[in-house]
């Protein structure tokens, strides 16, 4: 998408190097670290540099590529999956990504490693890529019908960031809002906070600011207010995780945005690669168990002071202690429809069966 | 309630002089202000170094009696009222307590008017104490019925600060569990953070903390995952307005919590006095108006950094705007109950009627 008036991705190759953008500065700075070495790309990693599940998959892949260059043999092949995939052990992408560059290259000569591991990784880039644009026009349809419905303007409301900063470009819930905004529907986004770490605040507001979409960022509080005064046309936000039966897992707070849409007859849609419906889980409140993150994440917030210094600052009482789930589970009943790469999906075992009759 | 193992209001007289809590400097200094003229008590109302209607009113009728000891004659009299009054010309219980001790005041010698005005002030503080611990008695029956029904360990949710740093003791929200926990009951408060000006993370924890009551922060995300969980007994809110048919004006964010403990069958109580219920109004989301505040609450928090400064910080993207709705309106049908002074209300025209057969 856009930043300072030019396309760019959260990855991409310069002058034959890996560059990313640092994300931990965002959005106080905007900082592109190069990755020339393969423990670079495992730092970037590691240290949350690059986040969101497409996108670490893809830097593993270039990390995979870049300690081929360094040393491609059988030996520096194995050790170099295994470093990498240490980085961020539950991300299933990473591993997933991993095994595909290392199945592509064990067969080839050790001359040859490193052009193919390039190769690889810039197809994995461009595969999640298409992917998400393709979520994005069966979204496109559904922003389309309902600007056309109305006046023409079109309000959304997301929460978190399922933006391009968390993919390789597009992102899934913000494909459809920027392919809208691109053809000319008058778009405009209310970006939730996302409390405890900002994401909305920091990310989406980012990538919306400078890909020129009109926005503007609420407390997570006041996203029933607007729903019940009419301000909000529909809600599109992504997913971790979805069950065979269509229950959402996603960033805590989802659920209530969902409650309030469905108790004010707003559509409140889930955008997904299919590759995040786990079709071994039924029922998304009994079976996913929620992540519980450090308290540190309610205490304290990074911002920037009236000196310009970014900091953390403490912003709760200080004696007292905090809980923060990382999740929650928005039950299949207040969805009102899956955007697939595949189409739009009911939220409904049936539903997804009808999509992708192979699966399951 | 308890500060430092001390009772402590928010208001008091000590040798003489009026003394309040700065409430600008919670949660991360306590600092007590000496109020020894009229002119610093309209100073404290204005800067909000006082908050919270009852308390305002308070602190404006101790500023009549500073004033009248400073020049009791008919012209100051009437000058200080009005000087008082504009300090904050929205708040109906200033203009209340004004009208009251002026009242008490004008009939009399100029020479009684000092010692008058401050025992009306101080008759004034101690009714609104004892109306605010009337309807904990009313909350303390429901938590101790929910203590008996479950394992006698209780969770209450709160939104925002219902607490007694917003009246002149007790709190209204917070009067059942004050209450509850003098007298033994295994209670635990999950506090709101309430964005984005965190008045649950800066004061009702801060409260909590002081006195000892078992509790945990969360982001304002977090209470449908948790009432989902089976983590929650029962909601206490307080409220700004609640009309004849029983709609709860409140801080936002109070609606999505509601949506939240009617989807899991989880008790939401509001705590008020009967003076809160505004009987001209029946329709909540029709007929009132919600208050726009600045988008500079959103964009920057107070936050205490590691050097020890307490500041602002921009926490939201620089090229973003925000909107900010203070407050949102949950329907009747959402609300278990209303707890007033005189007993609990169905939150219905009829149930309302009840309680107060003279009103309406």
């Amino acid at each position: 998408m856009i930043v300072d008036g030019k396309p760019m991705r959260p990855i991409f190759v310069e002058e034959d190097a890996v560059k990313i953008i640092d994300q931990r500065r965002l959005p106080f700075a905007l900082e592109i670290a190069t990755l020339g070495a393969e423990a670079e790309a495992a730092t970037a990693i590691k240290e949350m540099a690059v986040r969101g599940a497409p996108l670490i998959g893809a830097t593993a892949a270039y990390g995979l590529a870049l300690a081929m260059r360094e040393d491609a043999s059988d030996d520096n092949l194995a050790g170099a999956k295994a470093r990498l995939a240490a980085t961020r052990p539950t991300a299933i992408n990473l591993a997933w990504a991993l095994e595909r560059v290392g199945a592509a290259l064990i067969e080839a000569p050790a001359s040859e490693r490193a052009d193919l591991a390039w190769a690889e990784a810039a197809a994995i880039v461009e595969e999640d890529v298409a992917l998400n644009r393709a979520i994005g026009e069966v979204g496109l349809a559904v922003l389309r019908e309902a600007a056309e419905r109305g006046d023409g303007r079109i309000s959304v409301l997301t929460h978190c960031n399922a933006g391009w900063l968390a993919t390789c470009d597009w992102g899934t819930a913000t494909a459809p809002i920027y392919l809208a905004h691109d053809e000319g529907i008058d778009v405009h986004v209310w970006v939730d906070e996302t409390r405890p770490r900002n994401q909305g605040a920091f990310l989406t507001a980012w990538e919306l600011h400078n890909h020129g979409v009109p926005h503007r960022v609420i407390a997570d509080n006041a996203g029933g207010h607007l729903m019940q005064r009419g301000a909000v046309d529909l809600c599109l936000v992504g997913t971790d995780r979805v069950t065979r039966r269509g229950d959402v897992c996603n960033k805590i707070g989802t659920y209530l945005k969902a409650l309030a849409a469905h108790d004010n007859g707003v559509p409140f849609y889930v955008c997904l690669p299919s590759p995040t419906i786990d079709w071994t889980v039924s029922d998304g409140l009994a079976e996913i168990p929620i992540e519980e993150r450090a308290a540190a994440e309610v205490l304290e917030i990074q911002g920037q002071g009236p000196d310009g210094v970014v900091r953390p600052s403490r912003i709760v009482s200080p004696g007292s202690g905090a809980a923060n789930p990382a999740f929650d589970v928005t039950p299949a009943r207040l969805v009102s429809g899956l955007i697939t790469e595949r189409g739009l999906a009911e939220a409904s075992e049936a539903g997804l069966s009808l999509l992708f009759p192979e699966a399951g």
